[in-house]
């Protein structure tokens, strides 16, 4: 159990481009339940599996469960217990002694490249880098189970 | 994962309050999804904690996959993730060679009794015990999710 404390932003695509990069990894993710006040994800890596339990967002802050679990049984969840999922290629960029998680999402999520940041306290200052575009964090139509079924490919952007 | 077959039989009350028994085992447990497709289970006894994911029923058979997780991290799924819960003392009782699991309802489904015995193959045979009355296990109001739901002190007995 643990307090999972994180601000979100968009990528400058060009920028992202430009850089040279560590190897991504692939992540498989799907859910077993999403409503308002909790998720209950699967995610799997190329040789990993996790089960994990978020509770609802209050602020940049919320409660998170991560259990990991035999790569074969995740698989198994994700095939036959969960009806969206999404994958995506995730970076770990270090930037100013922070780490900084980024993933570039593939599908129905594709031109969407998200950096995210764990923080120690929501008071906590960081330097931005040049890579990063405007903030999303409160945004909810970019938490991860929302992409799922309202993946970016189909958002409505005249409405904006 | 693990494929569970279990039948599942009320008790006689009173040939089982004349039964010499073992100790039981407190068990605390709610749900954090319950739909007919699938269940998401936090178990606790007294030392030890549980997530347990159960998919739909084909016959006396489902797909189960289930993991110990702390005891500390139950407790707080039971306490701030699920809206419903039951408690219960499981008795484990050898008869012939075969294992039976007999939990005796507490709270709003005190008064039931239920044995369930875990089988190999649907077909298998078993010998049944005197205390052992009829069988349950395709009634689905006994599901323990659907106690949580649904109590055994609540259900209307006139319309049987």
């Amino acid at each position: 159990m643990a307090k999972e404390i994180e601000r979100k932003f968009l990528v400058d695509h060009q920028r992202w481009s430009a850089m040279v990069k560590p190897a991504g990894q692939n992540f498989r993710q799907g859910y077993l339940l999403t409503d308002p006040e909790k998720t209950i994800r699967v995610r799997t890596t190329s040789t990993k599996g996790y089960l994990t339990i978020k509770g609802k967002n209050v602020g940049a802050t919320r409660t998170e469960f991560e259990y990991e679990i035999p790569h074969e049984e995740a698989t198994a969840l994700l095939n036959d217990f969960s009806s969206t999922e999404l994958s995506k290629i995730r970076y770990e960029i270090e930037h100013s002694n922070k780490l900084w998680e980024v993933d570039v999402f593939l599908g129905h999520n594709e031109g969407l490249v998200v950096a995210e940041i764990e923080l120690i306290s929501e008071e906590e200052s960081f330097e931005i880098p040049e890579w990063i575009d405007k903030e999303v964090t409160h945004d909810q139509r970019y938490y991860n189970s929302n992409l799922t079924l309202a993946p970016f490919n189909t958002w409505n952007w005249e409405s904006e």
